[in-house]
Protein backbone atom coordinates (compact mmCIF):
# COMPACT_ATOMS: atom_id res chain seq x y z
CA UNK A 1 0.00 0.00 0.00
CA UNK A 2 1.48 3.37 -0.67
CA UNK A 3 2.64 5.57 1.75
CA UNK A 4 0.08 8.50 1.33
CA UNK A 5 -3.00 8.10 0.48
CA UNK A 6 -3.49 7.93 -2.91
CA UNK A 7 -6.94 6.70 -5.19
CA UNK A 8 -6.99 3.19 -5.27
CA UNK A 9 -6.53 0.85 -8.11
CA UNK A 10 -4.83 3.27 -9.95
CA UNK A 11 -1.20 1.15 -10.96
CA UNK A 12 2.44 2.94 -10.06
CA UNK A 13 2.74 6.44 -11.04
CA UNK A 14 -0.26 7.23 -11.86
CA UNK A 15 -1.88 7.08 -7.95
CA UNK A 16 0.73 9.82 -6.82
CA UNK A 17 0.02 11.75 -10.35
CA UNK A 18 -3.93 11.97 -9.21
CA UNK A 19 -2.93 12.96 -6.05
CA UNK A 20 -1.05 15.89 -6.98
CA UNK A 21 -2.28 16.72 -10.40
CA UNK A 22 0.10 20.35 -10.20
CA UNK A 23 3.53 18.24 -10.51
CA UNK A 24 2.03 15.82 -12.16
CA UNK A 25 1.35 17.92 -15.66
CA UNK A 26 5.20 19.01 -15.82
CA UNK A 27 6.15 14.91 -15.62
CA UNK A 28 3.70 14.37 -18.41
CA UNK A 29 4.58 17.14 -20.31
CA UNK A 30 8.70 15.97 -19.73
CA UNK A 31 7.85 12.75 -21.26
CA UNK A 32 6.26 13.82 -23.98
CA UNK A 33 9.12 15.71 -24.83
CA UNK A 34 11.62 12.97 -24.11
CA UNK A 35 9.62 9.62 -25.33
CA UNK A 36 7.25 11.02 -28.20
CA UNK A 37 8.17 14.21 -29.88
CA UNK A 38 9.50 14.56 -33.24
CA UNK A 39 13.95 12.85 -33.14
CA UNK A 40 15.67 10.66 -35.22
CA UNK A 41 15.63 8.12 -32.01
CA UNK A 42 12.87 6.31 -32.61
CA UNK A 43 9.74 6.04 -30.09
CA UNK A 44 10.45 2.17 -29.61
CA UNK A 45 14.46 3.31 -28.75
CA UNK A 46 13.56 5.89 -26.01
CA UNK A 47 10.81 3.22 -24.75
CA UNK A 48 13.52 0.59 -24.56
CA UNK A 49 15.98 3.23 -23.38
CA UNK A 50 13.80 4.06 -20.22
CA UNK A 51 12.42 0.40 -19.93
CA UNK A 52 16.58 -0.52 -19.32
CA UNK A 53 17.16 2.41 -16.65
CA UNK A 54 13.95 1.18 -14.87
CA UNK A 55 15.66 -2.41 -15.13
CA UNK A 56 18.51 -1.02 -13.70
CA UNK A 57 17.17 0.40 -11.12
CA UNK A 58 14.89 -2.66 -10.05
CA UNK A 59 11.66 -0.26 -10.31
CA UNK A 60 9.05 -3.32 -11.53
CA UNK A 61 6.37 -0.65 -12.65
CA UNK A 62 7.97 1.57 -14.74
CA UNK A 63 10.34 -1.61 -16.91
CA UNK A 64 6.88 -2.99 -17.52
CA UNK A 65 4.86 -0.50 -18.61
CA UNK A 66 7.52 1.62 -20.77
CA UNK A 67 8.73 -2.23 -21.70
CA UNK A 68 4.71 -2.89 -23.11
CA UNK A 69 5.54 0.57 -25.01
CA UNK A 70 8.93 -0.42 -26.56
CA UNK A 71 7.30 -4.08 -27.34
CA UNK A 72 4.03 -2.07 -29.31
CA UNK A 73 6.09 0.14 -31.24
CA UNK A 74 8.98 -2.35 -31.80
CA UNK A 75 6.65 -4.90 -33.05
CA UNK A 76 8.10 -7.98 -30.60
CA UNK A 77 7.55 -10.25 -27.70
CA UNK A 78 7.94 -9.51 -24.23
CA UNK A 79 11.11 -11.80 -24.50
CA UNK A 80 12.77 -9.98 -26.62
CA UNK A 81 12.63 -6.95 -24.07
CA UNK A 82 13.72 -9.31 -21.31
CA UNK A 83 16.75 -10.75 -23.39
CA UNK A 84 17.78 -6.63 -24.20
CA UNK A 85 17.47 -5.91 -20.52
CA UNK A 86 19.92 -9.07 -19.28
CA UNK A 87 22.34 -8.54 -22.01
CA UNK A 88 21.96 -6.02 -24.75
CA UNK A 89 25.15 -6.13 -26.45
CA UNK A 90 24.45 -9.72 -27.63
CA UNK A 91 21.57 -8.27 -29.60
CA UNK A 92 20.37 -6.93 -32.65
CA UNK A 93 20.74 -3.59 -31.81
CA UNK A 94 22.75 -1.34 -33.89
CA UNK A 95 26.43 -1.09 -32.80
CA UNK A 96 25.18 3.34 -32.29
CA UNK A 97 21.85 2.03 -29.67
CA UNK A 98 24.06 -0.18 -27.94
CA UNK A 99 26.94 3.02 -27.08
CA UNK A 100 23.98 5.08 -26.38
CA UNK A 101 22.45 2.62 -23.83
CA UNK A 102 26.06 2.14 -22.10
CA UNK A 103 25.81 5.67 -21.50
CA UNK A 104 22.53 5.21 -20.23
CA UNK A 105 23.51 2.63 -17.83
CA UNK A 106 26.64 5.19 -16.57
CA UNK A 107 24.09 7.70 -15.92
CA UNK A 108 21.94 5.36 -13.61
CA UNK A 109 24.69 4.90 -11.47
CA UNK A 110 25.62 8.71 -11.07
CA UNK A 111 26.20 11.45 -13.36
CA UNK A 112 30.08 11.44 -13.16
CA UNK A 113 30.37 7.64 -14.45
CA UNK A 114 29.91 8.99 -18.34
CA UNK A 115 33.29 9.01 -19.26
CA UNK A 116 34.65 11.27 -22.66
CA UNK A 117 35.51 7.65 -24.27
CA UNK A 118 31.82 6.62 -24.09
CA UNK A 119 30.22 10.05 -25.57
CA UNK A 120 33.54 9.89 -28.11
CA UNK A 121 32.54 6.35 -29.21
CA UNK A 122 28.79 7.12 -28.96
CA UNK A 123 30.13 9.90 -31.79
CA UNK A 124 31.98 7.96 -34.26
CA UNK A 125 29.10 5.40 -34.74
CA UNK A 126 26.92 8.73 -35.69
CA UNK A 127 25.58 9.77 -32.62
CA UNK A 128 24.77 13.55 -32.72
CA UNK A 129 24.91 16.10 -29.97
CA UNK A 130 20.83 16.00 -29.40
CA UNK A 131 20.63 12.18 -29.21
CA UNK A 132 23.72 11.96 -26.60
CA UNK A 133 21.78 14.70 -24.83
CA UNK A 134 18.47 13.27 -25.10
CA UNK A 135 20.24 9.64 -23.92
CA UNK A 136 21.35 11.27 -20.63
CA UNK A 137 18.11 13.20 -20.07
CA UNK A 138 16.03 10.13 -20.36
CA UNK A 139 18.04 8.15 -18.44
CA UNK A 140 18.45 10.70 -15.71
CA UNK A 141 14.76 11.49 -15.72
CA UNK A 142 14.14 7.38 -15.23
CA UNK A 143 16.36 7.98 -12.05
CA UNK A 144 13.68 10.92 -10.99
CA UNK A 145 10.69 8.28 -12.03
CA UNK A 146 11.74 5.23 -10.79
CA UNK A 147 12.74 6.53 -7.42
CA UNK A 148 9.12 8.61 -7.30
CA UNK A 149 7.27 5.79 -7.78
CA UNK A 150 9.05 3.28 -5.19
CA UNK A 151 9.83 5.96 -2.81
CA UNK A 152 6.14 6.40 -2.24
CA UNK A 153 5.78 2.54 -2.32
CA UNK A 154 3.19 2.82 -4.64
CA UNK A 155 0.94 -0.58 -5.76
CA UNK A 156 1.08 -2.48 -9.27
CA UNK A 157 -0.03 -5.19 -11.23
CA UNK A 158 1.82 -8.51 -10.71
CA UNK A 159 0.69 -9.67 -13.99
CA UNK A 160 2.81 -8.49 -16.73
CA UNK A 161 0.15 -8.92 -19.54
CA UNK A 162 -1.42 -5.97 -17.86
CA UNK A 163 0.99 -3.91 -19.10
CA UNK A 164 1.16 -5.36 -22.90
CA UNK A 165 -2.57 -4.83 -23.13
CA UNK A 166 -2.71 -1.51 -22.11
CA UNK A 167 0.43 -0.79 -24.34
CA UNK A 168 -1.27 0.32 -27.36
CA UNK A 169 -3.85 2.55 -25.95
CA UNK A 170 -1.39 4.37 -23.70
CA UNK A 171 0.48 4.53 -27.00
CA UNK A 172 -2.55 6.24 -28.83
CA UNK A 173 -2.57 8.87 -25.77
CA UNK A 174 0.70 9.76 -25.26
CA UNK A 175 1.43 11.41 -22.01
CA UNK A 176 0.40 15.15 -22.42
CA UNK A 177 -2.81 14.81 -22.22
CA UNK A 178 -2.95 11.44 -20.20
CA UNK A 179 -5.88 12.48 -17.06
CA UNK A 180 -4.43 10.33 -14.13
CA UNK A 181 -8.23 9.92 -12.46
CA UNK A 182 -9.66 7.37 -14.93
CA UNK B 1 34.53 20.73 -21.45
CA UNK B 2 30.74 19.61 -21.91
CA UNK B 3 30.57 16.71 -23.64
CA UNK B 4 27.56 18.32 -26.27
CA UNK B 5 28.35 22.01 -27.79
CA UNK B 6 26.63 23.98 -25.45
CA UNK B 7 27.19 27.99 -25.64
CA UNK B 8 30.18 29.27 -23.65
CA UNK B 9 30.32 30.37 -20.45
CA UNK B 10 27.34 29.42 -19.06
CA UNK B 11 27.20 27.16 -15.92
CA UNK B 12 25.99 24.09 -15.08
CA UNK B 13 22.79 23.40 -16.39
CA UNK B 14 21.71 26.82 -17.69
CA UNK B 15 24.31 25.21 -21.23
CA UNK B 16 22.22 22.27 -22.07
CA UNK B 17 18.97 24.25 -21.33
CA UNK B 18 19.95 26.81 -23.76
CA UNK B 19 21.21 23.91 -25.98
CA UNK B 20 17.74 22.23 -25.59
CA UNK B 21 14.82 24.64 -24.95
CA UNK B 22 12.50 22.09 -25.61
CA UNK B 23 13.34 20.09 -22.43
CA UNK B 24 13.88 22.95 -20.52
CA UNK B 25 10.93 24.81 -20.23
CA UNK B 26 9.14 21.25 -18.45
CA UNK B 27 12.36 20.99 -16.39
CA UNK B 28 11.91 24.68 -15.30
CA UNK B 29 8.33 24.28 -14.63
CA UNK B 30 8.49 21.23 -12.70
CA UNK B 31 11.13 23.23 -10.34
CA UNK B 32 9.02 25.70 -9.98
CA UNK B 33 6.09 24.05 -8.87
CA UNK B 34 8.33 22.13 -6.44
CA UNK B 35 10.51 24.42 -5.15
CA UNK B 36 8.80 27.80 -5.36
CA UNK B 37 4.48 27.14 -5.35
CA UNK B 38 2.67 27.56 -2.00
CA UNK B 39 3.39 24.95 0.09
CA UNK B 40 3.63 24.43 4.05
CA UNK B 41 7.11 23.38 3.47
CA UNK B 42 9.28 27.00 3.23
CA UNK B 43 10.93 27.47 0.18
CA UNK B 44 14.07 27.99 2.31
CA UNK B 45 13.76 24.69 3.84
CA UNK B 46 12.75 22.96 -0.28
CA UNK B 47 15.99 24.79 -1.59
CA UNK B 48 17.84 23.02 1.52
CA UNK B 49 16.47 19.45 0.66
CA UNK B 50 17.56 19.94 -2.94
CA UNK B 51 21.08 20.97 -1.75
CA UNK B 52 21.58 17.91 0.47
CA UNK B 53 20.57 15.34 -1.94
CA UNK B 54 22.73 17.50 -4.68
CA UNK B 55 25.49 17.05 -2.41
CA UNK B 56 24.96 13.30 -1.72
CA UNK B 57 25.14 13.23 -5.61
CA UNK B 58 28.28 14.61 -5.27
CA UNK B 59 27.25 17.88 -7.94
CA UNK B 60 29.21 20.48 -7.03
CA UNK B 61 26.80 23.32 -9.82
CA UNK B 62 23.99 22.04 -8.03
CA UNK B 63 24.47 22.22 -4.55
CA UNK B 64 26.34 25.39 -4.97
CA UNK B 65 23.41 27.30 -6.98
CA UNK B 66 20.52 25.55 -4.82
CA UNK B 67 22.79 26.19 -1.73
CA UNK B 68 23.06 29.64 -2.69
CA UNK B 69 18.98 30.34 -2.65
CA UNK B 70 18.75 28.41 0.87
CA UNK B 71 21.00 30.73 2.33
CA UNK B 72 19.35 33.38 0.49
CA UNK B 73 15.71 32.16 1.67
CA UNK B 74 16.74 31.00 4.88
CA UNK B 75 19.19 34.27 5.75
CA UNK B 76 22.28 32.61 6.79
CA UNK B 77 25.32 31.60 5.98
CA UNK B 78 27.69 29.62 3.77
CA UNK B 79 28.87 27.42 6.43
CA UNK B 80 25.28 27.10 7.85
CA UNK B 81 24.45 25.57 4.88
CA UNK B 82 27.49 23.37 5.47
CA UNK B 83 26.85 22.03 8.29
CA UNK B 84 23.56 20.80 7.24
CA UNK B 85 25.20 18.95 4.68
CA UNK B 86 27.72 17.39 7.30
CA UNK B 87 25.62 16.68 9.73
CA UNK B 88 21.77 18.07 9.57
CA UNK B 89 21.25 15.81 12.98
CA UNK B 90 23.43 18.19 15.09
CA UNK B 91 21.78 21.25 13.50
CA UNK B 92 18.81 23.50 14.48
CA UNK B 93 16.06 22.01 12.25
CA UNK B 94 13.37 20.85 13.65
CA UNK B 95 13.00 17.21 14.36
CA UNK B 96 10.05 17.29 11.38
CA UNK B 97 12.66 18.80 9.08
CA UNK B 98 15.14 16.25 9.76
CA UNK B 99 12.83 13.51 9.69
CA UNK B 100 11.61 14.62 5.94
CA UNK B 101 15.57 15.04 4.92
CA UNK B 102 16.25 11.62 6.34
CA UNK B 103 13.38 10.61 3.76
CA UNK B 104 15.11 12.50 0.75
CA UNK B 105 18.32 11.00 1.92
CA UNK B 106 16.95 7.27 1.30
CA UNK B 107 15.31 8.31 -1.71
CA UNK B 108 18.86 9.69 -2.93
CA UNK B 109 19.83 5.91 -2.61
CA UNK B 110 17.05 4.46 -4.16
CA UNK B 111 13.67 4.61 -4.27
CA UNK B 112 13.44 0.92 -2.23
CA UNK B 113 15.32 2.41 0.40
CA UNK B 114 12.41 4.39 1.43
CA UNK B 115 10.89 2.77 4.54
CA UNK B 116 7.66 2.99 6.41
CA UNK B 117 8.98 3.46 9.66
CA UNK B 118 10.57 6.51 8.24
CA UNK B 119 7.37 7.68 7.12
CA UNK B 120 5.50 7.05 10.20
CA UNK B 121 7.95 8.95 11.77
CA UNK B 122 7.58 11.89 9.77
CA UNK B 123 3.91 11.93 9.95
CA UNK B 124 4.23 11.74 14.19
CA UNK B 125 6.05 14.52 13.63
CA UNK B 126 3.15 16.70 12.30
CA UNK B 127 4.31 16.23 8.23
CA UNK B 128 1.16 16.26 5.54
CA UNK B 129 0.90 13.62 2.87
CA UNK B 130 1.69 16.15 0.52
CA UNK B 131 4.34 17.14 2.73
CA UNK B 132 5.65 13.36 1.97
CA UNK B 133 5.12 13.14 -1.26
CA UNK B 134 6.88 16.78 -2.19
CA UNK B 135 10.06 15.33 -0.19
CA UNK B 136 10.13 12.37 -2.19
CA UNK B 137 9.54 14.11 -5.83
CA UNK B 138 11.91 16.51 -5.11
CA UNK B 139 14.90 14.62 -3.55
CA UNK B 140 13.86 12.38 -6.91
CA UNK B 141 13.88 15.27 -9.25
CA UNK B 142 17.29 15.68 -7.95
CA UNK B 143 18.70 12.49 -8.49
CA UNK B 144 17.80 13.74 -12.47
CA UNK B 145 18.69 16.96 -12.42
CA UNK B 146 22.52 16.40 -10.55
CA UNK B 147 23.06 13.34 -13.32
CA UNK B 148 22.35 15.93 -16.44
CA UNK B 149 24.29 18.27 -15.34
CA UNK B 150 27.53 15.69 -14.41
CA UNK B 151 26.66 13.29 -17.06
CA UNK B 152 27.20 16.10 -19.82
CA UNK B 153 30.27 16.94 -18.19
CA UNK B 154 29.49 20.40 -17.90
CA UNK B 155 31.61 23.58 -16.96
CA UNK B 156 30.57 25.56 -13.41
CA UNK B 157 32.43 28.27 -11.40
CA UNK B 158 34.51 27.23 -8.86
CA UNK B 159 34.79 30.13 -6.57
CA UNK B 160 31.55 29.70 -4.09
CA UNK B 161 30.95 33.28 -3.82
CA UNK B 162 29.45 33.53 -7.57
CA UNK B 163 26.36 31.46 -6.42
CA UNK B 164 25.94 33.41 -3.39
CA UNK B 165 26.11 36.63 -5.69
CA UNK B 166 23.35 35.47 -7.75
CA UNK B 167 21.06 33.92 -5.53
CA UNK B 168 18.89 37.47 -4.98
CA UNK B 169 18.64 37.73 -8.28
CA UNK B 170 17.52 34.12 -9.14
CA UNK B 171 15.21 34.15 -6.33
CA UNK B 172 13.46 37.10 -7.75
CA UNK B 173 13.67 35.68 -11.38
CA UNK B 174 12.22 32.27 -10.55
CA UNK B 175 12.71 29.00 -12.33
CA UNK B 176 9.31 29.02 -14.73
CA UNK B 177 10.35 32.12 -16.07
CA UNK B 178 14.18 31.61 -16.73
CA UNK B 179 15.78 32.43 -20.31
CA UNK B 180 18.75 30.12 -20.24
CA UNK B 181 20.28 32.37 -23.21
CA UNK B 182 21.22 35.18 -21.04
Amino acid sequence: MAYIKVPEGLPGIVGPMAFRPETAKHLNNLAEELLRSDNSLSRGFRELMATYVSYLNDCFFCQNAHGGLAQHYLQCDINYIDSIKKNYLDSDLTDKEKALLEIAASVQKSGKNVSAGQIEKARKLGSTDIEIHDTVLIAAAFCMFNRYVDGLNTWAPEDRNFYVKRAKSRAEEGYANFVPNH
